[in-house]
């Protein structure tokens, strides 16, 4: 038997699993990230459990590799990061090369939201196919493409951004400089920001007294929603609405047979998905072609939530060396 | 020496040539359509040329296969049409096999954009990289994505729809049933209609004057803007700014080394171009950390004007039998 090791390696919580070839978890570690000690310390305390973990399975299988969902932009090439927001300091820092002299052994690092990417195709939402995108949605909304059942990296690995694709022409200001990006009406902060704009227009009273109470959250604005709220329900229908204008080009540009919506807002799925698959078919001719209760024949477009949760990093990252191997 | 016919059957225009396996043009027979006989007449009248042409080549070199680009959308798996707005008629009609009746050999059909877009990967704007897409600006927005060197058909054949991809969320209404798709401000059709909202706002003298004459087309309008009219200028800008913001979705999800943009409306090229290159680096990220004139090593992100003007379709047609033998 073969096993890997996937790591996912967030600015909060650190989580280690050893995962079999056929895809069954044989053991799942997570604790917090030692940040107190800078990139060292995280290294460190990350290759300490790899070993240990790795170390119980070592004389009953052989190891297939280690693979590292990584928060930000990696540069394949060199193995460093060269953007991450939830890793401040990391940039620049060769932390491939960490690693590999840490455990005398070769790794490889893939950028987290493709990493998610694999895991539901490996073993989620996508299982059954070989070609998919997965968008998801947390503080921010990244993505992954899997074309051929391996990461699409593009040419400088920067490939599977779809939280910038353009919904809203002048829309809300984002951080990458652009203006109404998907990523500005879909994430868990922008579920905020619609929060915090309904509350200013004076008719949400039930969100400003969650604002008061200090608890004006993606989950929060969720629950209210579902308690039979308007204006929070209005907010999740205009995420919807922006997640189906870009699923919409998505499907027109690539005709993939899955389409995968996870990350923490996605558990808000029952109050988004209506308004995002009203707004598909109207704008997808080739979405319309082939929905999954059209007729004709050959495969179809599914959109589907995404089924492994907070676990699809770590065992897209394990993944990771057994397609390379 | 081996060779292949490349046909490009449009509804107006049939043109077939051979090219060799290095790419050299050997012949080019251009005849207009005769769809005075129905499907039937324009299958005859192409094979009969096809048959004269490689009958030329076949005593000295090895006919690798035929390739024949279609308007419209083609189910790969039957070979059959089924939306050719171009020939009208033609919807579920079993081109491939009529033709290959005739020929008594295997073709290969291929949509007339995605034609397009693998000709300017083998010898075109984008001849020295593997992955690609193309826009062709026509009548419609068409285009295709070659990917690994072939054309990306998707789940169904029906990827390739960049003209779907929305620019104005609630924009002009397009006969997709979306509203604010890429078509609508980028086709010529598009700057047509530009130019009648600018007539219509009244600043526009030379303009209503070209449609007074009744020539009010993409060539007409941009002869203006190039003569330094400023509403047929701004015409063009409104184009060059949908196409930026289209573009910077695409680098931001595939970041491929080079986008082509090609078709009848490219030939404005001076005049929204300037537009479009001032709209991509604002709104994506991946662009300017690729940028051609960005310092970071590695591959750039090259936008180019189409290369091979309209024998594009005919030389990726011809290339078809080359790939898949």
């Amino acid at each position: 038997m073969t096993f890997a090791i996937g790591v996912d390696l967030g600015g909060t919580n650190l989580r280690i699993a050893a995962v079999d070839e056929a895809g069954k978890l044989l053991e799942k570690v997570s604790v917090p990230t030692e940040t107190g000690h800078g990139r060292h310390g995280v290294l460190d305390q990350m290759c300490a459990i790899i070993q240990q973990v790795s170390g119980r399975y070592a004389a009953t299988s052989k190891l297939a590799g280690i693979g590292i969902g990584v928060p930000g932009i990696i540069d394949m090439e060199t193995g460093m990061l060269r953007q991450s927001p939830n890793l401040p300091g990391w940039e620049d820092y060769p932390v491939r090369q960490g690693i590999e002299r840490r455990l005398a052994t070769r790794v490889i690092l893939e950028n987290d939201a493709n990493a998610a990417a694999l895991g539901e195709k490996w073993l989620g939402a996508a299982k059954d196919v070989d070609d998919m995108l997965m968008l998801t949605l947390g503080t921010g909304v990244g993505g992954g493409l899997v074309l051929g059942g391996r990461v699409w990296h593009g040419a400088r690995g920067m490939a599977g951004e779809p939280g910038h694709i353009n919904v809203q022409r002048d829309g809300h200001p984002c951080g990458c400089g652009s203006h109404g990006c998907l990523e500005q009406y879909a994430s868990a902060s922008a579920v905020v920001r619609l929060a915090r704009e309904a509350i200013a227009g004076g008719k949400a009273p039930e969100l400003a007294w969650l604002q008061e109470a200090g608890d004006l959250t993606a989950r929060s604005v969720f629950d209210l929603a579902q308690q039979g709220d308007r204006p929070a329900q209005e907010v999740y229908r205009l995420a919807g609405r922006a997640l189906g204008v870009a699923l919409a080009g998505l499907i027109n540009l690539l005709n993939l047979p899955v389409y995968v919506v996870g990350g923490g807002v996605a558990d808000a799925w029952e109050a988004f998905a209506p308004a995002m698959m009203d707004e598909v078919p109207k704008r997808s001719l080739v979405y319309r072609a082939t929905a999954p209760e059209s007729k004709a024949p050959g495969p179809k477009t599914v959109i589907s939530r995404a089924r492994l949760g907070s676990d699809a990093g770590l065992i897209g990252a394990a993944r990771l060396p057994m397609l390379s191997s």
